[in-house]
């Protein structure tokens, strides 16, 4: 086999056969296939796309690039949960822990945050002590005392993934549903949980910035699931204003515990709830949606949400108290608040903004390996159908300094659109796609 | 500017400016953007295209990577002449002598070749002491001297070209129009004749297997003559069966010299004839087609064309008795007649298996840097539209020995089709392109 062949066949529009693709990754995961021939490909993949045996091909063969966890050999069932990441997406911080008080084993590894507001594991940082490096031994121990287990990506896991993710990003080969959907689940069946819930984010706020290509997306992935023997249901939610009100990384983990507690924002609070009761359901832990919704109530009303969240952030090291007692999170030391130009109705939030917003205070990464602030972000004041009058609260500033503050405020500004009509929002959940 | 926004523009169908080509061009010469950035750009090229400009732009940019002769600065009008190459084609070394004996001056570099049965100056190195590796003052000093200098490639010119082309030929990105079209014409602009005339080939011996792809081809490089200043002109030529009679390098040139002499096979004969009349009218040197065939005419009969071929190989260390006694080039030490199996019109040979056959001989590389045989080849003994006698000869072989030889008659008989009727053939010439 020649890797120019298998370039010129997906150039022409061809189909990979499985022994071609598994060829090409092992040739590229040990080096024998050179950057140029991969970068090449990717880009002929980006034009002529991949089929559904194809995709599902790729993704075995860079998770056959490493290690396996095979963690469903430990624990059954034991699900996974990923979210495709927007602006203020603190939904993993609280979907995991109240999934765990369920009765759901929770195995889950997450990324660093390359824009906007840094990823779960940035979040998570937030708390004093908190290991996310974990090694495969301690990822199956903490999973097995405590039903949850929360780390940050391993470079054991997929190496064929990282190596190529990295590729793409300076080859402009990033853009493609089928690359997409193969990185994202081959470090999942790497791992090896029984379930899976994806979160496809689509809007102005998301990577997807239409339902249509969301759509396309969460469909391959639960199609590679299928094919793959993982349970994969995906749920397709909108990102067209900022998730919740807290942008930051510190804020968003004091705003999961607040829905943790059941007194986060509605539209969020109720994602994560709706998320849970999918789990308990995907899992058949419940039979109806009824039973599933009254148990996550229950969850949240008894505290054991909560709890189990301390509780993980113990077994990894972190202070717990900073999660009964969030006000010892990280503070900014300088705070401003950011009036309403005008009286009416908030119309849009330019979801991408607001994380460029944040980033521009510290909370975000320009490029991979700078330091993050965990203490600054955004605190929204009001969200879109919300009636403000001149001079009300609109955005509450977390920042290092004064200066860094005031200089974000024209550009907050041109976040908002206004209206002086009434303004109704859609549903977050716009559907949920099963195998 | 960044390569990866580049990258992306061309991706998504975007035009590139003069200015980013330049910067990347530029780039990729000095080694700044690495292999696999220019390769994921190579086949979003190949992908989306190039319009005029751009292709134009990426031509000149390559030009302007190394050094420029500016020939046309020190002989004017001089011309160049390139063929996109087949089974057969002798073309250039009789074209090139006839049309300076006919007082235009010729200035040409060409290529080894890669498949086949070599390029020209490989059948050009059947001459005994023939030096093909000039100096820029050489090349200059032999041009003023004989007004006719046959070099092989100064890797001094287009050095971006070269990079680029190596790395195309890895990358599945060798077949795109716009690609290829910069690839010729920019190391034909760093020489920098006033005059250009290309013989574009199609057909199943060809690159370009369709007229409409080599029309597409003739026309991009037309334009880019225009666009840069180079006065050019491209013939559409038929390769559906080999070119004249010989396949091989010294068989090759020995016929070369027979079209010289008036004695060559009467198809490659008059193509040659053809394109030396439209180099003297694309001139000016002539204004009228007949007075053009009479000058073409009356160098063969006098012999000034051989002579010219005699007298350039001279001026270049070979030995000029070659050329005027064409027993003395090198001959293989085997020969055996493979004859035809049937009585019939031959309605098909296929030039692409003719070549390959040769290239068994050890006539062609199959890959970059291999050895070749000068000595060995083939040589038609009837053509498509022949009528042959069951036993009759059909081919020619000259080999390094006897089995060699033998071993290749199953394929040579698959090379022919046969018809019970009579066969027409079209002309050599199909069209010509003028800017």
């Amino acid at each position: 086999m020649q890797a120019v062949e298998l370039i010129r066949k997906k150039r022409d529009g061809g189909v990979l056969s499985t022994e071609e693709i598994d060829w090409f990754i092992a040739g590229y995961t040990r080096g024998e296939i050179p950057d140029y021939q991969v970068a090449s490909w990717l880009m002929a993949v980006c034009w002529r796309g991949m089929d559904a045996r194809e995709t599902r091909d790729l993704t075995l063969a860079m998770v056959h690039s490493g290690a396996q966890l095979r963690i469903n050999e430990v624990v059954a069932p034991v699900i996974d949960k990923h979210s495709t990441g927007g602006v203020g997406d603190k939904v993993t911080l609280a979907v995991a822990p109240l999934a765990a008080a369920c009765g759901i084993s929770v195995g889950k590894m997450s990324g660093r945050g390359l824009g906007h507001t840094g990823g779960t594991i940035d979040k998570l940082e937030s708390i004093q002590g908190f290991r996310s490096e974990l090694t495969s031994d301690e990822f199956v121990r903490v999973l097995e005392s405590e039903g949850l287990v929360l780390a940050g990506q391993s470079a054991e896991l997929a190496p064929a993934d990282g190596k190529m993710y990295a590729l793409r990003n300076v080859t402009g080969t990033v853009e493609s549903i089928p690359l997409i959907a193969a990185s994202i689940m081959s470090k999942k069946l790497a791992i090896g949980c029984s379930h899976l819930l994806l979160d496809v984010k689509f809007g102005g706020g998301a990577f997807m910035k239409t339902v249509e290509r969301a759509r396309e997306l969460a469909q391959t992935m639960v199609d590679i699931g299928r094919l793959a023997g993982m349970h994969t249901v995906a749920a397709l939610t909108s990102m067209e204003q900022p998730l919740g009100r807290a942008v930051g990384n510190a804020l968003e983990m004091a705003e999961a515990i607040a829905i943790l507690r059941g007194e986060g924002p509605e539209d969020v609070s109720e994602l994560c709830y709706h998320e849970v009761a999918e789990l308990l359901l995907m899992t058949g832990v419940v039979s109806t949606q009824e039973v599933a919704q009254e148990r996550v109530r229950e969850a949240v009303r008894n505290g054991a949400g909560v709890a189990k969240l301390a509780a993980v952030i113990a077994a990894q090291g972190g202070d717990p108290r900073q999660i009964e007692e969030p006000e010892l999170l990280p503070r900014a030391p300088y705070r401003a608040i950011l009036n309403a130009p005008r009286d009416g109705y908030i119309s849009a939030i330019d979801a991408e903004a607001i994380g460029l917003a944040s980033m521009h205070l510290g909370a975000g990464r320009f490029k991979k390996g700078d330091p993050i602030d965990h203490s600054t972000g955004l605190v929204l004041q009001a969200k879109v159908g919300d009636h403000l009058r001149s001079g009300e609260p609109l955005v509450e500033v977390h920042a290092r300094d004064h200066a860094e503050a005031e200089a974000l405020f024209a550009a907050l500004l041109a976040c908002y659109q206004w209206s002086d009509d009434s303004v109704t929002t859609g549903p977050l959940i716009h559907e949920i796609i099963h195998p």
